[in-house]
C-alpha cells in the first residue's frame, strides 16, 4: 500500500549555537519521505525551483521515493532560514523566501488518486483541501499545520479537521488552536472539531498521541548531543505513517497500530538531531532502528 | 522499616492565574510526609513557629507521620510568597520570609538516628550534612537541591555528593549543577560527582531516573486541570520513598525497585494538581491510587 504526502522540497539555512549550514535540503516532504522511504512505498507532490540539486532528487529516489508528482518550475526554490536558541527548543526563523512554492497547486497524479495513505504536510489549508477533494478513496489521512495558518486563515483550517483521520500538532500549537490550556482540553477539543485522533509533539519531551480509546505518552530518546533538530517532526511523521502502512491499518482500525506508530515514529526521528541535514537519516538502517527500539522500550516499560 | 525526612514546615502564599491563597499549610517536608505518610513510617524533623496552627500538625499525625523531631520555637513560621505563570510551569518568588527557619538545626533525637531511609529535602547543603554525620548506618539516602544551593554554596553541595545515593533535581537544576545541556550528559556527570541515581523532575512532562544500569522516563499522567502545583515535587519525592521502603530497597539493589519507585512517585505527585493545598492529597486512598496507575499504565505501555 501506498503513502502520498505533499508538502515543500526545500533549502535550509540553520544556524545552530556552535555552527551555520547554508542551504541544506530541506523540506518537510523531504525529511518525510525519507524517513517512511526504505519501509514503505512513498509517492512525492512538490515543487522545486531551478537551483535544485540533481543529487538532491537522487537522494530521494535511491530511498525509493516516487518522484513522479514533483514539479520542476522555473525560479528559486523555497529556502528557509533558522536560528535555533541555545536550549535547541526554540527557533527563530529569519528568512522565508518561498520562490516556486509560492505558486504551487499540488496536482494529484491520476494513478496516485488511489493512494490508501495521505500526509498532508504544513501547507496552506485550502491547498490540503484541493489534495482531499482528488482523493477521496483513502484508508487514512494525516494532517500537520502551524501556527502562521491556525492564526491567519482559522476558517479554511476548521472547515478540514472533520475530513482528516489524525491531526499532528506540537503542543504550543494544540494550544492555539483549541484555546485550552490542558493538553488532555485541548486535545478533547480537537477531537471534537473532527480528526478522531491527535498527536501532539514535544520535542525533547516525546510525544502523545491521544487515540480513540487510549492514551499513549511516548519519551524522545535521550541524545548525547544535539547537533540540527531540523526536520524531526516531520520524520516522526515519516516513520508514523510508514508503521500504519506496514500495519495496514486504516481510520477504523482500533488505537493498536496507532500506539506502535507512534513507537516507529519516535524511533526515526531520533536519527535526524544527531548530525546535520538529512545525514544520519540516510546512515539509519535495520540494525540501528531495532537497536534505539530496544533502547526505547527499555526506557518506556516501568 | 522508617523514612526520616528534614526539610521545611511552612506556610505559603500561592497566586495562580486565577487565584490567590494566602499562607496555605506547605513547605517540602510536609508535603513529603502527606505523601509517604499513608503508605510508611515516616518520621519528620522540622522546625515551626508560634504561628503553626495545631490543627495542621494534627493533619500530620492523622497520616501517620511521627511529629517528635519538629521543634516549637519562638518567632514566625517559614513564609513563601509565589506567583504562577499562565503556563503553570514558571512561577516567581514574590517573598521568602525564614522566620524561625532562619535558625533551624536539624537535630536527630537518638532513636530516629537508625532509621533506614533518609530524605534531604532542599535546605542549606551544611544542614544536610550535619544530619548525614548523625546517621551513618542508613539504606539508602535521596537528596533534593536548588538553584540557590547550586550557585551560592556549590563547594557544600559538591561535597555532599559522595555521601548520597540518589540526587533529586529538576532539568534546569541538572543543567546548571552539571554545566551540561543534554540531559544525559548532565546525569552522567552528576554520577560521576557521587551518587549512583539521578531523577530529574520535568513537571508536566513528566520524569527521568538515570539509574545504575538503565534508563526509565515516567510521563506526568494528564490532568483536565491544573488547580495548584506547588508541592508537586515534594510529593513525588514521598511516593518515590515509601514505595523504595515498601520493597525494602537499599544502594546496593537493581534498578528494579527504583523504577517502580518512579512510578509510584509519579501516581502520589498526580493528585497535588488538582486542587489547591494539601486537599486532593489527603483525599487519596488506595481505590483512587490503584486507578491512576492503572492510567499511567495505559499511557506507558507500548
Amino acid at each position: 500500500m501506498s503513502i502520498l504526502v505533499v508538502g515543500s522540497m526545500a533549502y535550509d539555512t540553520v544556524e545552530t549555537p556552535r555552527e551555520r549550514r547554508e542551504r541544506q535540503l530541506g523540506g518537510a516532504a523531504t525529511y518525510f519521505s525519507l524517513a517512511a522511504g526504505p519501509d514503505a512505498d512513498v509517492r512525492a507532490v512538490a515543487v522545486v525551483g531551478s537551483d535544485f540539486q540533481p543529487e538532491h532528487l537522487q537522494l530521494l529516489a535511491d530511498r525509493g521515493v516516487d518522484l513522479t508528482g514533483v514539479v520542476h518550475a522555473d525560479g528559486p526554490s523555497f529556502h528557509w532560514s533558522g536560528r535555533y536558541h541555545d536550549d535547541f527548543i526554540e527557533r527563530d526563523t529569519l528568512a522565508t523566501e518561498l520562490g516556486v512554492f509560492a505558486d504551487f497547486q499540488p496536482q494529484i497524479p491520476e494513478a496516485w488518486q488511489t493512494s490508501e495513505y495521505l500526509f498532508l504536510a504544513n501547507i496552506h489549508p485550502s491547498l490540503q483541501a484541493s489534495v482531499l477533494d482528488a482523493m477521496p478513496s483513502t484508508r487514512l489521512v494525516a494532517l500537520d499545520t502551524m501556527n502562521l495558518w491556525i492564526e491567519n486563515t482559522r476558517d479554511d483550517l476548521v472547515a478540514l479537521l472533520p475530513r482528516i483521520d489524525v491531526l499532528m500538532v506540537n503542543d504550543s500549537e494544540a494550544r492555539l488552536l483549541s484555546g485550552e490550556r490542558s493538553l488532555a482540553a485541548a486535545a478533547a477539543a480537537i477531537k471534537a472539531m473532527g480528526p478522531s485522533r491527535v498527536v501532539i509533539k514535544k520535542g525533547e519531551h516525546g510525544a502523545l498521541l491521544f487515540g480513540r480509546d487510549s492514551v499513549l505518552s511516548v519519551p524522545a530518546l535521550i541524545l548525547p548531543e544535539v547537533i540540527d533538530p531540523t526536520g524531526a517532526g516531520d520524520s516522526f511523521a515519516g516513520g508514523f505513517m510508514a508503521s500504519l502502512a506496514a500495519a495496514g491499518a486504516s481510520r477504523d482500525s482500533d488505537d493498536a497500530p496507532f500506539r506502535e506508530a507512534m513507537i516507529h515514529g519516535t524511533v526515526v526521528a531520533s536519527f535526524v538531531p544527531e548530525a546535520f541535514n538529512v545525514e544520519s537519516l540516510l546512515a539509519r538502517d535495520g540494525a540501528s532502528t531495532g537497536a534505539r527500539r530496544a533502547e526505547l522500550s527499555a526506557m518506556m516499560i516501568p
